[in-house]
């Protein structure tokens, strides 16, 4: 089979891989690209120990091709689409059958690449690590990313309302239409006072640049998720007494160290309660723009530009 | 009535209270000191909306003198201890029947008195808070406090490994006494080596002085509940990175703030989970010393030297 490998990010001939007992072999359709796969590239973020090292690509919708012994979730021919810990931009795949999850009826690949690791990662952050609760506020920094507008149209299935950053007025008013209730710019020096209320619950990829503003804006009992570190990892000034005096709480979260037990329970939850709303409508990945896996290097560049609304996803064919 | 008034700490006479539908009108025997009423006295920690504003007194021990309408919880005669948002320092209090927890059979007032702030704290923080599961690794700050001495006892019944610090080797031979897996003396330089393995649980009084030592103790998946802030309140080096590479949470945690129906759900779970314990004689409060009510100011300084072992109470009268 041929791989993406990093850094050039050229396809290279490997072997191809073989499912063990409880494993599906997915011939991969599209893969989603990631913030994270642009740091790996920097090498600064190393796949965990088990995945594939130099091949990036942590979602992927693709065909089971085969399956091996003990198989009883998918069966040659379905479609499935999931996060892996690396190696996604590769034809094929292993994976554990707990790990995979159906493809929705009439979806295209390359919109299932877009939904694991926007819509998982923005369900577990709000709900399971921020754990927010119907009528909650829920603060979301950088809101016109793929897990942004995830997280937008989950804040109206779960009933909760969701206040957006963004540095771009266009990614604010296109959040709008997916259902965001208010948007704030943080190139206003206000942007704080803008965001109102205080705020149950805050989504942040942003990290050491806006830990003050951000534990200021959570109520009482308020929970702050931390999902990436944009504009710096060291924080200089964390009061915290406002811990204390409001009973704060600061998440660090992250969905590709974890262990296969706990992927696999994420998987069956979402699976129950989330992916039913794809089938009706009520959620849909958006994608910014499909590139050919070929181009995987324009595609980070694209990523890394701060100017895409949603996912880029690459396609490993004209079947994407 | 009297009570104690702040700052002076003299007794005043105050007009007693009545006991409203569902509240216990209780007499006092004995009250804990505890380091927020020394804060409170300072000027830095107001009562909670609610609660006498100039009366101190977190935690009493006392019988029931009176009930309000509707009472089932407690009849006139009965012995009861809990949490108050302020005002136990007094000779009559009123609190609402959810909120009081009765004296084990045969226990001093002054020893009931030492139990609710120490244990429930200490529970409530390694348990609810830091989700300590059995054989999980806890690290307790300044051990040889109240609720350190109640968490070294809850860590054997709970079947956690706790290691305490302290700045006394004296607090930490007594601590292991009580059941202390392991000891570590702040005062050496390198006393984050010496607690061994990496932990799951911090309970930490100490703040921002021991921010980025803890942050680095903690294991994967780590929690740091925190209490107090003996060494400073802004930490000036908070790395976000270990936040999420390992997972961590910081949860702030206080139990005066918290609103009735908390802290009564707290109550009922104690009373079932933890109580039964004091009774078999597997928990017991480690009193210090009890001094008269009219010696309070002695008693908080005392308490502020830092050289106590467990509690300091405080006895109304003979029956103390």
């Amino acid at each position: 089979m041929r791989a993406l490998t990093l850094p050039e990010l050229r396809f290279e001939d490997r072997p191809d891989p073989v499912p063990g007992e409880g494993q599906l072999l997915v011939r991969v359709h599209a893969a989603g690209l990631n913030r994270a796969d642009l740091v790996q590239r920097a090498g600064k973020y190393p796949a965990p120990p088990g995945w594939p090292a130099d091949v990036p690509g942590l979602e992927y919708a693709g065909e089971v091709e085969a399956v091996g012994p003990r198989v009883t979730y998918f069966a040659p021919g379905e479609r499935v689409m999931g996060l892996v810990g690396g190696g996604a931009m590769s034809e094929l795949l292993v994976i554990d059958q707990t790990e995979a999850l159906a493809i929705p009826e009439g979806m295209a690949y390359t919109d299932a690449a877009a939904i694991p690791e926007a819509f998982f990662t923005a369900w577990d952050a709000m709900v399971r690590q921020g754990r927010a609760a119907v009528s909650d506020r829920v603060l979301f920094h950088a809101v016109g990313s793929g897990v942004g507008t995830a997280a937008v149209q989950l804040a109206r299935v779960l009933d909760l309302t969701i206040i957006g950053t963004s540095r771009t007025p266009d990614k604010l008013e296109r959040c709008r239409e997916l259902g965001m209730s208010h948007g704030v710019l943080t190139t206003d020096d206000d942007w704080p006072t803008q965001v109102g209320a205080p705020v149950n619950v805050i989504i942040d990829t942003l990290g050491a640049g806006v830990l003050d503003a951000n534990l200021n804006l959570l109520a009482r009992h308020g929970r702050l998720v931390i999902l990436g570190l944009l504009t710096g990892r060291i924080a200089e000034h964390f009061d915290m007494g406002l811990m204390l005096r409001n009973r704060l709480g600061i998440i660090g979260t992250a969905m590709r160290s974890r262990p296969l037990t706990e992927r696999a329970l994420l998987v069956a939850r979402f699976t129950e309660e989330i992916l039913p709303h794809f089938e009706r409508g009520l959620l849909r990945p958006v994608v910014d723009r499909v590139l050919p896996m070929a181009d995987a290097a324009r595609a980070y560049d694209v990523l890394a530009s701060n100017t895409t609304f949603g996912k880029v996803v690459l396609a490993m064919d004209e079947q994407g």
